[in-house]
């Protein structure tokens, strides 16, 4: 991903809300990253304390108990932040203030997601305005980010839907300059999109996150020759029952491996199909003709999808070629604030 | 719950996977339960920690690290597990007589969920013999669980499989008599079923676990009037965006509050309903007419499924009356293996 985002003139910012392991955001950043995104103020908190000093919140930071900690992360390192509302924006700058610290503000637009940010581009405008004239805040440019393109599974419907994100994104942005702004970042993009969005000549910054583990929901999408990636995440499970012909139960269920995806897959052994995902059970399926596992036997699992199964989990076992050379802490598991 | 189960004359284990909390289970000990029910050896680690000295561990128990702890466990409190083949029986027997312990033996068997467990009379009397004779196991009696039935909507639907269930766990226990063996514990049921396999005469013990919270899932069932209960935990969001007419931004989503039963429910406000629930965030609609709330508004949200949204948490934030009284930990929250 590094190599794309080189290749093609812009920045890869990789995403930590995917792994939230700062062993992991330290080599995106040796190997050239510009920095990282974290998705909530508190998520930022490990990453901070393990050095990172260049981290966009993508994400609107709503409350007091939420400003105050940015503005405390703000003292420390280079913070980004997005904003899609003007009474959140002063806020943000009293904020900073009182914390006598100063962020850069990205506007949020709605780029066709439905979620949060601003499509109305005098009111980009506006936002963009105050918070160039603030004291504390820095306008920075603008953050274009279209989650449901990035597991549409062809590239051909990937592609139309970042073309319009691209065209959109790049009428924002012409209108601030137009204005007499300056817009230096134009930020997005995601694991399943960064194909079309770093070739499209509009963004400057990527912020794919999945793309070092991958999971069973990526896995599933058409990918170019060009950019792909294999999966490098498992959930080691344990054959615990062997009840009936057919039917064997894994002792890795939701708890282990979020299931919001569909169950996780079985790697590395034909046969055997994990069906249904319990609290803390995977019934899986024999398929006629297969071996059956043996009672004990440990099965390794892709999760059906990353963000959330990291997020379960305290430290990530690291191995090559099969053997354990490392243990890195997950250190923002359960910092969703 | 516990009032429900001693009129009926059965015991209430309460399950803890549900909670993880020990601050809870020290309560629901103290109100009259026999002990609690953990679903894997790890997670009953901080519960024999606060002092709990009865635990039945629900589930089997494979692998030589997983017995080893179970082991050390069992030189600690009264531990019991569920045992579904042979070969995990030797290996039990195996490692109660390393640790120098004693751990009773429920056979589990399979009474219609397709999931763990024996069905056959003849293998559940050769474990039971088994764990009758062999020196660090004591035979303690059956688990007959069936999860599916507790989210069955209608009352009928529910009384009519926990009757099969009854029969089905009746009818092992009679072969196990009629052989000579004494059947003292049948260790069953849940929060939707508990109000039938009470009444049953069949089972000496009921596991139900969510009853002190509810979800949105279980509320979603049709209850008796005789035993009823109502939410009581809430993940507090806020709202941060208001992009657009009608739709509001809660920055909850399913790494707050798991989504694989469906998003979490808005309490407390009528007119705002919570759609979908992406990784950080909750997109909320307004209801035609509904006032909206306003961006950095706290919004209650009930889980749609209490056990895998405890264990995304820390801490358990306890509140009477709107005020905050005291805060406990989720002590096995992650706790899987």
């Amino acid at each position: 991903m590094q190599d794309w985002a080189e290749r093609h003139g812009v920045a890869l910012r990789p995403h930590a809300k995917a792994h939230k392991c700062p062993e992991v955001a330290l080599r995106q950043l040796a190997l050239g990253a510009r920095g990282i995104c974290c998705q909530k103020v508190s998520e930022a908190l490990p990453f901070v304390a393990a050095g990172v000093r260049d981290i966009h919140i993508s994400n609107e930071v709503v409350g007091p108990a939420k400003l105050a900690l940015l503005g405390e992360l703000a003292r420390q390192a280079d913070i980004s932040v997005c904003v899609d509302h003007p009474d959140n924006l002063e806020a943000l700058a009293q904020a900073m203030e009182r914390a006598g610290a100063r962020v850069t503000v990205l506007v949020e637009v709605d780029v066709g997601q439905g979620r949060c940010g601003v499509t109305d581009p005098q009111v980009v405008l506006a936002l963009a305005r105050r918070a160039d004239a603030a004291a504390g805040l820095r306008f920075g440019g603008l953050q274009a980010y279209h989650g449901s393109v990035q597991h549409m599974r062809t590239q051909a419907d990937r592609a139309a839907v970042c073309a319009e994100v691209a065209r959109a994104a790049a009428a924002h942005a012409d209108a601030l300059r137009a204005a007499g702004l300056a817009c230096p970042t134009i930020t997005g993009s995601g694991t399943g999109s960064a194909q079309f969005d770093a070739a499209s000549g509009v963004f400057t910054e990527l912020q794919a996150g999945s793309y070092p583990f991958m999971d069973a929901d990526y896995g599933d999408n058409e990918w170019a020759e060009t950019l792909r990636f294999e999966p490098s995440l498992y959930v080691l499970s344990t054959v615990m029952s062997t009840p009936a012909a057919g039917r064997v139960v894994l002792d890795a269920g939701l708890k282990s491996s979020t299931a919001e995806c569909g169950p996780p897959r079985v790697a590395g052994r034909a046969g055997l199909t994990y069906l249904a995902a319990n609290d803390e059970h995977g019934v899986a399926r024999v398929e006629p003709g297969a071996s059956a596992p043996a009672l004990g036997e440990m099965v390794r699992l892709v999760p059906s999808h990353v963000d959330p199964t990291f997020n379960l989990h305290d430290s990530l076992v690291v191995f090559r070629d099969d053997v354990v050379v490392d243990l890195w802490p997950i250190a923002a598991r359960g910092l969703s604030r």
